[in-house]
């Protein structure tokens, strides 16, 4: 596989899986946390299916494309070992959705980072909420969903706490 | 559409139509250009696909994975208004494939770009060659071809010169 082969099945699983996590929290109240906002293409995607949802935003330095960037209002600015300790405090455990993406092209590394940012994520989640995720996440108690259709495995992973 | 959307049928596309190049120019010599190196993951691609045609990769400022950067010899940096000119002394008309993704997200701009550059481009070309693109070329006397299965109307062009 080259890299755009990679990339494209990243693509195309975090498509899937945000529309899938999407309907299965349709029912439900509460706001969709992204975390790692990037050049802002699945922050983009996420208010086109989440609408009208609140969608907060973490991430530590913004370079998002000008269409594709926040209101400073739902912006959470610093790092997420930080940030999402206060968002607990600030919202509670209210989280419908919460998409990641925080990773580099660094596996070993990517999956460290989520071993160790995973128990600041569990608590965030009101009960039903749905996490989606680029790398494999640490949770405890919460169900690992199948793929949706399109979506490739290894490439995405989907979690739901218990309702 | 979301900026994801869009993104994923670019990359989709880009893919499809250098296959289905790679494939159209299997029988002829001739190296591949690679125009604007980006991220380097259509030239991960390339290289998949074409290997071992030589690629040379023009480019203004390297930024590309540590894995996608090409060779010191086989990077031509600078302007393509100046390098591809020079590219012409140096080789001649003989390119098979041309691939370019110059472009950023205005899509004015773009246009005007690929407008301009068009001419440049169409000499370098060998009978035969082909040329794959992410905006429309305007060049005169080459046959624009149908695209590949998988590729996504106005996110690809493919033209051949004549043989
Ligand atoms: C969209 S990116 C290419 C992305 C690449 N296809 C990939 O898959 O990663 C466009 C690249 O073209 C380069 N570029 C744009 N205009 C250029 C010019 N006039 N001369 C040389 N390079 C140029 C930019 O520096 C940028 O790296
Ligand atoms: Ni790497
Ligand atoms: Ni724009």
């Amino acid at each position: 596989m080259s890299r755009l082969d990679l990339f494209i099945d990243r693509m195309v699983s975090q498509r899937a899986c945000l529309e899938h996590a999407a309907a299965l929290v349709a029912d439900m109240n509460g706001p969709a946390f992204e975390l790692g906002l990037g050049n802002g293409r699945t922050y983009h995607h996420m208010r086109k299916v989440l609408d009208p949802r609140d969608i907060y935003v973490f991430e530590r330095a913004v370079a998002s494309h000008p269409d594709s960037t926040p209101p400073d209002d739902m912006l959470i600015l610093g790092d997420v070992f930080e940030t999402l300790p206060q968002a607990l405090d600030r919202f509670g455990p209210v989280a419908a959705l919460v998409h990641a993406d925080l990773g580099g092209h660094d596996r070993a590394k990517n999956d460290t980072f989520a071993r160790n940012i995973s128990p600041y994520v569990q608590p965030l989640l009101a009960p039903g909420g749905v996490m989606v995720s680029s790398d494999r996440m640490y949770f405890e108690g919460f169900e690992e969903l199948p793929l949706p259709e399109h979506a490739v495995p290894g490439r995405c992973f989907i979690y739901r706490a218990p309702g």
